[in-house]
């Protein structure tokens, strides 16, 4: 699945990725008005959501390779807004996107290969077998050791998919445990090794894994040191925008093929219309135009580190 | 809640927890028959795997304190799933047993405080706010730090929920992050003792805290150990039965009081029906069966090492 990833970076030109962290709050209040009326609950919201995925997708397929759709905030519009992440994940495959289901999932070894068949893979029925999210990639935590991360490799190979892990997570208490000093080095440098080792079967024909890892561009020197520990594992770089980091903090996450990275910005996309001096109306529009500026702030960047693939 | 969850343990005597970490190849073939037709795809296993559920909760509710809903099993059935997990939840709820959502959920604050809102807490819509899951307890991952674990605490707080956050978990690679020796010891013993510390706002009238732990009972030393280092944590202990631990090796999560700890076994109960010598039609009593043997062996344990509370 890292190839596709690729391939859809190199033809939109654009290593980034719009993130759908979709919540009422960041919904124009005309859509809100039609569809999560007073007494709607949990099915009007994930309509409403829907609508406003579907638009802003409208508006970006053809400028991003993917989007990374947060499980967690439709979890939190229950059973409804679980339907809307599914077919949120639907609607950006059938526009030729990458889907990335940032789904931060993991248990030991039995469970982990539920969670894996739930998003990656399918799952054995008495008399047939389904696929539940069907999702490109997913994001996974490494807490539990390779045996929580072997059935997500296996599915990778069997389904031709991808999965992105944690090693330094971009919040400002990522550092709790992430950092902690041991006699092999920090945690995430250790937790760096073994993706590395983990993903060393599954190299495509670009020469990157798709066993992947999330590195926050918060911590740009640990980015670039990470990277070293690395060279094979693509990286999704979240931080970017409404957290704070910038063009320049992404450039250490980068291989000097200016491939090996995909910067996610959720919030400064999707909010875009609430920042900016625009119609509410033209949300969508507002939304293009980050991404654009965006695309033209990472782009200059890379090229001016020399490291762009295009 | 740890307080409601302590009067259940000493009601039932019995510091156990059933798992319902049910799928179809646990499920008798009269009830698969029926429900789970061919064709009937993922809603047809959802209702099987809900029917299942019942009996067995009609089963043995007057025995054990509690039930844990691992979600990876429901979600692998996709939204039906999903929705069986939420009825699964109501109806433990409604026979009185304490429901802790096994879901290892957790991400960067703002994230973890929507997955909070979904599994403990409430999600705010425009005109109203709504319960998605509503358990009592949640498990979660500490890989990302405190402002990951903070959203949680405070609908501990404002709900009267607890949760549970992986300290040493229970599968042969554990080791692989958990066990990592650093100068302030190994990375579990820092888990343990920021787990210590992110609860003492809550400790209950019993003297434990609503935020505990899950320690493994197939690593009984570090049980013990772990157990030393946080007094006033309750730990959830998996790894009983079908993962090889027995009454003995759980002794060491439990304090001088007969307190402290609760004894989860999932697939040895569910599963009972498949190695004991019964007529499939009888998979509930054969639960029965199974949880009254755990809750002897457990009783007799505890009372040998003199740490019964009741």
């Amino acid at each position: 699945m890292i190839d596709e990833l690729i391939n859809q970076i190199l033809l939109k030109k654009n290593p980034t990725v719009a993130g759908l962290d979709t919540r009422c709050e960041y919904i124009p209040q005309f859509i809100l008005e039609k569809y999560a009326k007073p007494g709607s609950g949990f099915e009007g919201a994930a309509n409403a959501i829907f609508e406003f995925n579907k638009e802003i997708i409208d508006a970006i397929y053809d400028l991003v390779p993917a989007v990374k759709i947060q499980n967690a905030y439709y979890e939190s519009y229950g059973i409804p807004g679980i339907e809307v992440f599914k077919l949120t994940c639907s609607y950006a495959k059938s526009k030729g996107l990458i889907v990335i289901a940032d789904v931060k999932r993991n248990d030991i070894g039995p469970t982990a290969q539920a969670y894996s068949a739930a998003f990656l893979g399918e799952t054995q029925l008495p008399y047939s077998k389904a696929k539940a999210f069907d999702a490109d990639f997913a994001t996974i935590t490494p807490y539990l050791g390779i045996d929580g991360v072997k059935p997500f490799i296996d599915d990778c190979i069997k389904f031709r998919k991808g999965i992105f892990i944690l090693v330094k997570t971009s919040n400002p208490s990522s550092g709790d445990l992430q950092d902690i000093q041991t006699d092999r080095g920090k945690v995430y440098e250790i937790v760096a090794k073994k993706v590395k080792e983990w993903g060393n079967g599954l190299i495509g024909k670009n020469g990157y894994s798709s066993i992947g890892a999330v590195v926050g561009a918060t911590y740009p020197q640990q980015l670039s040191e990470i990277r070293g520990i690395m060279p094979q594992v693509f990286i999704l770089i979240p931080g970017y925008g409404a957290q704070g980091a910038g063009g320049q903090d992404i450039i250490g996450g980068f291989c000097d093929d200016g491939l090996g990275a995909i910067v996610n910005a959720s919030r400064s996309i999707i909010c875009a219309w609430q920042t900016v001096n625009s119609n509410q109306q033209n949300f969508a529009l507002a939304a293009r135009n980050e991404v654009i500026r965006m695309k033209h702030e990472i782009d200059t960047a890379l090229k001016t580190a020399k490291v762009r693939a295009w």
